[in-house]
C-alpha cells in the first residue's frame, strides 16, 4: 500500500484473482472465454459479480434495464453520483480482459478508496452494464443504452434467428421487458456526474509506443454499408469475358476501395469490408448478384461523410464499367462521441502526478460509455493490448498495465469527486 | 418434305410440338422448367419420351446405367452402331432447349430418316443420357460417365447436402447401382462407330457472327480452383489499417487476377470466380479467412496449364503483400477434348451441301460428347443462343435454327453410315 493516499496503488495480486476467478466462469463448449448475454455462464458470472460487489462493500441496488449497479454511499446524499463501469459479457471465442478490466478494476478501486479511508462526497455507482457485445438481435450496449433512453417497444420486438423476440428473452432472463424501458428514470432523476471507464485498447497503438496508459479522445462514430451489386447470372464456361456483367468482380473492385479509403483516413479511420454472398454460387454461373457487408469508423465526423460520399460514387462508377448497377443502405450505427475536455484533463494530471508516460488515443471500438455520453461528461483510460488483439482468445493485457490503469481510474474518482460545477 | 430425299428437311411444327410438349412436364415449385435428375417430374418426362421414341418407331432397350436406349436396326445387325443424343433434365431454373434439342431433334431426325425410306446399314441409337447437369453430388454428366466406364464404387457413396448416398438415389429411381458400374460392357461389345450431337450453344457467337449453325472443334477442359487465404481476425473497429492481415482484401485482388487471365486467353478461355466465403464475417471483425472458389476453361490444354501455373504465383504474391497465406487445391473436372476432324468434316460438308453458313466454335460448356468421346469419334452441331443466354427461364433459340440443326444432323447420320473405317 503506497504511503501517500493521494497515490492510490493497485495490488496487482488482488487484480489477477479477480480477473482469474471471473475467467473461470465460461462456456465450456465455445472457444476461449464466451459469456454470451442471456447464456447460463453469463447468469453465473452476474451472481459472481454481486457478490464481488457486496464483498467489497458496495450497496447492489436493482435496476430495471439488467445492469447490476453497485454503490459507495457518499458523505452527500444530495450530490449527484459519479459512474464507472464496463461489462462482463464476451464475444463468442473471446478472451478474458475486454469489458472485464472496467468492472473489476472498478471494485479494486472501491477497495483502494476504503482502505485510505477516502469517503467520497458523492455516491459513487459501480455498473456492470448489461450485454456491451453486438448479439443475435443486432443490439449493442444493451444496459447503457436502455439507460441513456435509447431503447424503444420496437427494439423489444426484434427477433433473433430462432423467430424469438428480444422481448421475451429479458423475461426469460428474469427481467422484465417493461422495466428496460422505464429505467432510464433513475439516471435523469439523480443527474450523474460523471462518468470514466477503464478498458483494454483492443488496438495496439499503446504497445507501438511502449506508453502504459492511453486517455481517450473520442470514441468513433460508425457507417455500415450493405450494397448490393446487380449484374447477369451467365454460363461460367460459354459466355465470352467481354460480355459478362459480373457482380462479384464489381464487389471484389469495392473491397479495394473501401480499403483504399481506409487507409487514406486522416486520425484515426478504418475501413473494413466483412462480407460478400455471391448468388447463385454455382461453379458454372457467373455471379448475378453480391451482397457486400462493410464499415467505416472515425473519430472525425467529417471524414465519415466524405468518405461515404466518396466510396458511393467510386464504386458505382466502377461497377458500371462491368455493366453493373449497385444499391447501397448506408446505415449510421453510432455518432463520433468526443469524450468531455475536462474529464480527459482529470485523467491525464493523475497520469502526469505518477510520473508515467501517456498518450491520447482514439478508440475505434464502442464502448457503453458512447450512450453514457448523453447522460454526463464522459472519459475512458485505456491500457495495453498485446498485439492490440482483442476478440479472441489471445487477447492479453500485462497485470502492471492493469494495475497501473486501476490506480489512475481511483484517482481520477477523487479528483473528480471535488469537482462541482 | 424436301424433294431431295438427300436434304432431309425437318418439319419445324413437329419440331415445335415436341419441345412444348416436354416443357410442360416441369415442377411447378421452381423457376424457370426445372427438371433435376431423380425428381418426380425427371421421372414423368422419361416416361414420356420412351414413349415418344416408341411413336417414331424405336425399340426402347433397357441400360443398367439409367439411359433411355432407343434403337432404329439397320440393315446389318454385326455392324458397330451409331449413336446420337442428349439429356432432358435441366438445372435449377433452367430453359428448355439445353440438352432437349439433342434428344428430340434426334427424334425427328428419325421421323425423316423413316420417311424418306433411308434404312441405315447400322443400327441408329438415339440415347437420353441420365442426369447430365451437375448436381448435388457434384457429379455431371452421371449416365455418358458410366457408358464410358468412368464411374467408380466410390462414386456411389457421394452424398448430397443431406448425407444421402449416390447408390441409394439410384435404386430408389429403380436403378440397380451394380447395373451402373457395369453398363459400360454393352458399349465396349458393340464397339461404337460414332456419336453425334445435336446442341443449344448455350454462348452469344453464334448470334454475334449471324450464322445458324456451329460445328465444334473442341470442347473446354475445366480446371477448378479451391483456395483457401488465411490471414488474422482483428476487431475493424481498433486494428490500424496497415497492421492488417486482411484476408478478403487478398482475395478480392484474386478475383481480378482471375478475371484478367481469362481475358487474356487466346481462341476459347474464360475464368470466374463464382464464390467468396469469409469468416467469420461479422460486420466488426476483419475477415481472418476466406474461402474461393474458381474455374478456367479452356479448348487449348496449354493456356490452361499454363494459366494455372500463373495465378498461383500472382495469388500468391498479392496475397503475401497483405500478410496473407494462400493454400490452392487445384482440380482437374475434365480434359480439353477436340472433336474428331473426320465428324467435323462430314458435319461441315453437310451444312455447305444446304448453302448455309456454318462457323468452327469451341464448347465452353461440357456436355455427354466429352465422355462419348473415350468411345469412339465424337463430333457436335451447335445452333444458336438467343443473348448467348443459357441455364435460365430466359435460354431461347429459334425454330427455324433448330430445324436446320436437325436437318443438318439427319444428313450428318446418313453420311457417317456410310463411313467404313
Amino acid at each position: 500500500m503506497s504511503s501517500n493516499p493521494d497515490l492510490l496503488a493497485a495490488i496487482p495480486e488482488r487484480c489477477e484473482a479477480d480477473l482469474i476467478g471471473l475467467s473461470r466462469i465460461h462456456d465450456p463448449d465455445s472457444e476461449g472465454w464466451t459469456r454470451t448475454v442471456f447464456s447460463d455462464p453469463y447468469r453465473e458470472s452476474r451472481e459472481w459479480i454481486r457478490a464481488r460487489m457486496i464483498d467489497v462493500g458496495l450497496e447492489v441496488h436493482p435496476d430495471g434495464a439488467g445492469n447490476l449497479v453497485g454503490v459507495l454511499p457518499g458523505r452527500n446524499p444530495a450530490a449527484s453520483p459519479l459512474v464507472t463501469g464496463s461489462h462482463t459479457d464476451t464475444v463468442r471465442g473471446g478472451g478474458r480482459f475486454d469489458g472485464a478490466v472496467g468492472v473489476l478494476g472498478a471494485l479494486e478501486a472501491v477497495r483502494l478508496l476504503r482502505e485510505h479511508d477516502l469517503q467520497l462526497d458523492r455516491d459513487l455507482l459501480v455498473i456492470d452494464f448489461l450485454g456491451e457485445e453486438s448479439n443475435e438481435f443486432g443490439l449493442s450496449c444493451m444496459g447503457s443504452r436502455a439507460l441513456a433512453g435509447e431503447l424503444s417497444a420496437a427494439d423489444l420486438d426484434r427477433q433473433d434467428h430462432h423467430g424469438t423476440r428480444l422481448g421475451d428473452r429479458y423475461a426469460a432472463f428474469g427481467i422484465d421487458p417493461s422495466g428496460v424501458l422505464a429505467s432510464s428514470g433513475w439516471a435523469k432523476t439523480r443527474a450523474l456526474h460523471r462518468y470514466v471507464e477503464l478498458h483494454v485498447e483492443q488496438g495496439p497503438l499503446l504497445e507501438e509506443s511502449g506508453v502504459p496508459i492511453g486517455v481517450v479522445t473520442a470514441i468513433a462514430g460508425i457507417e455500415r454499408i450493405l450494397a448490393t451489386f446487380t449484374g447477369r447470372p451467365d454460363h461460367a464456361g460459354t459466355m465470352p469475358m467481354g460480355d459478362r456483367r459480373d457482380a462479384l468482380v464489381a464487389a471484389a473492385e469495392a473491397v479495394l476501395a473501401v480499403r483504399q479509403e481506409g487507409c487514406g483516413a486522416p486520425v484515426h479511420g478504418v475501413a473494413t469490408t466483412s462480407q460478400l454472398v455471391s448468388e447463385p454460387g454455382s461453379p458454372n454461373v457467373v455471379p448475378g448478384r453480391v451482397r457486400m457487408q462493410a464499415e467505416m469508423r472515425s473519430v472525425d465526423p467529417g471524414w465519415l461523410s466524405e468518405a461515404q460520399r466518396r466510396l458511393t460514387e467510386k464504386i458505382t462508377l466502377q461497377a458500371s464499367a462491368y455493366g453493373v448497377d449497385v444499391d447501397f443502405e448506408w446505415s449510421h450505427d453510432n455518432e463520433c462521441r468526443p469524450a468531455s475536455p475536462s474529464v480527459h484533463q482529470t485523467i491525464s494530471s493523475a497520469v502526469d502526478s505518477l510520473g508515467i508516460a501517456w498518450e491520447p488515443v482514439p478508440s475505434g471500438a464502442t464502448h457503453d460509455a458512447v450512450h453514457m455520453a448523453r447522460l454526463c461528461p464522459m472519459g475512458m483510460i485505456f491500457v495495453p493490448s498485446q498485439g492490440g488483439r482483442s476478440h479472441c482468445p489471445e487477447e492479453w493485457s500485462e497485470l502492471d498495465h492493469i494495475a497501473t490503469g486501476v490506480q489512475v481510474l481511483a484517482m481520477t474518482l477523487v479528483e473528480l469527486d471535488r469537482t462541482t460545477d
